[in-house]
């Protein structure tokens, strides 16, 4: 279906998953205020059409894409905001935000990570924060490689909102030539289960690291979906069926790429390098590095079994060596 | 748990699978006699130790395991009988045996296809024509690549038997220093999600040829289960999870490794092969290519809605267009 009515829509981040949607945006009859903190960037953007540290390939259509560095400005008269911030810069970036500069706004998350200092997932933060009402917060999930998204190679998005009729319309506002996008209720199972793949993309990089193959890979991953569906059924009981692409689809797109950066971190990890020396090498900190402490610590109250998280979290936190963490894992999956 | 009393066990097929098989066997107290067809490799593998034509790197215990090239003198004595040759194959493979034969031993089918002529599982296509009662048959399932137990990788093998003593006792004989092998019942889901994963491997490969990309590939592999899920579900009714290593991770093994034989000639096929010169490229005909002829032709029965089976079915068999099969696909995945 194509709109008719121009939405306008503020999109915070300015990294390769905001340019992503930035492009299936302008496919679409939407206007984009984009905020990104670096002014460089901006400029760039502004001058030249594309975004020089991102997806520098993607052409912005910059008659639908106003490009701006102050968040207040960017929210103005905006009727949808999508957050694409890295989770532990969230607070920062809307920094100089009140409750009122949310009212009456759709607010997306295509965030797939936890508050750190709060443990919290990015919508309930919001939800928190800026008094947005549950019903009108959603989720944009995977399976989908920014990447690709920039060769638009086909892809599909998941839109979770406890509001259907919402999820439905920012699905429409996604669906374009190479995408296809499908409403769906389960925002929190969405939520939890995007944060916990980057868990299981670092088990899969530190095993890959230790020199475990392909077949224990594939058992590795059987077993997170198992481990996955038991932590996300004790924190919101639902009826939900995990083969599904946003669920399933997305760890595999994580778990089997060389190119996702939680496990390029994770196989440091495994080769022997230090944290801090792996984050040196990759210039930044993956997603998991965070979700895996959040999670750890949301289940001391649920205390659900999950052998992997476990063994991530010894490893990252408390010093565990990486082959004896593993030799422990290695025995209770079947 | 050691075995004490030394275990007789014909082993039927002169391939990788066979040979990492024999392998693993080795490792524990089990004298082997192995059946290969070609009269070279039975007689090089005699002199020298190891099969010339696979896993060439893998020593054979030639005490242990003793070779022969007459299939009625390799089943004298053995308690267990290992099926691993093509299931193409396992009518010429038998041709000179009879029931008799068969009497009082544990038929283990380590074969991953259907017996095409029949449309038959090869669990029951053994049934049928040696009258080996059902308790008496079990089958070993995945995700293993031969290759990695040649490197003595981590690796985890499923049982299944309707009697769960005999998957249980066959277990005993394949767990060894690296490898796990964990009994269950559930013989024809297994049977038929490891057919099954040939065809999507197909799949896999036929997209990735017409140049299909990781995030479809995602949600191919996550449609592909809930398809297995409803035509297991409806040929054998029973509470499954297919999140399990046998379902989900022999799916996962053979639809993400470059290694997969089925994805190969899915590969060629996307890119325009005719049928017969992939066959001649690779110089033997994929698993899947059988499979999705059986599958297809049992589901007119049945009516389950399978549209990736359909879609490699009508390239394969109907002459369809990759393009434009695969197009019709990519709008009912979600």
């Amino acid at each position: 279906m194509k709109l008719t009515q121009p939405i306008r829509l503020t999109m915070v981040g300015g990294g390769s998953w905001a340019t992503a949607l930035v492009k299936i945006l302008s496919e679409n009859n939407v206007s984009v205020k984009w905020w990104l903190r670096k002014a460089s960037d901006a400029e760039h953007i502004r001058k030249f059409g594309h975004n020089p540290s991102y997806l520098s390939d993607v052409q912005i259509n910059t008659r639908k894409v106003k490009v701006c560095t102050k968040i207040r400005e960017s929210f103005k008269d905006s009727d949808y905001v999508i957050l694409a911030v890295p989770a532990a810069f969230i607070s920062d970036a809307l920094r100089g935000l009140k409750p009122d500069h949310f009212t009456g706004k759709s607010v997306v998350s295509a965030i797939k990570g936890m508050v750190p200092e709060a443990n919290q997932l990015v919508t309930d933060w919001v939800s928190e924060h800026y008094n947005v009402p549950n019903e009108r917060m959603s989720v944009i999930a995977g399976p989908c490689h920014a990447e690709e998204v920039a060769l638009e190679k086909q892809s599909y998005l998941t839109i979770a909102s406890q509001d259907t009729d919402r999820a439905e319309d920012v699905a429409n506002l996604l669906r374009c030539r190479f995408v296809q996008a499908t409403p769906v209720d389960d925002i929190y199972g969405i939520e939890y289960s995007a944060v916990m793949k980057n868990i299981i993309a670092l088990a899969c990089g530190i095993t890959r690291g230790l020199g475990y193959g392909d077949n224990f890979q594939a058992v590795l991953v059987s077993n997170a979906m198992q481990e996955i569906k038991r932590f996300v059924d004790a924190i919101y009981p639902k009826h939900r069926d995990l083969s599904g692409s946003a669920y399933l689809g997305d760890l595999l797109v994580t778990a089997y790429s060389p190119f996702s950066r939680n496990r390029t971190f994770g196989t440091l990890i495994g080769r022997g390098y230090t944290i801090q020396s792996a984050q040196a090498e990759m210039n930044m900190i993956a997603e998991g590095y965070y979700a895996v402490k959040s999670i750890y610590e949301i289940n001391q109250q649920f205390g659900v079994d999950m052998p992997i998280t476990e063994a991530v979290y010894k490893i990252l936190y408390e010093k565990a060596a990486p082959t004896g963490a593993m030799n422990v894992l290695k025995e209770v999956l079947t």
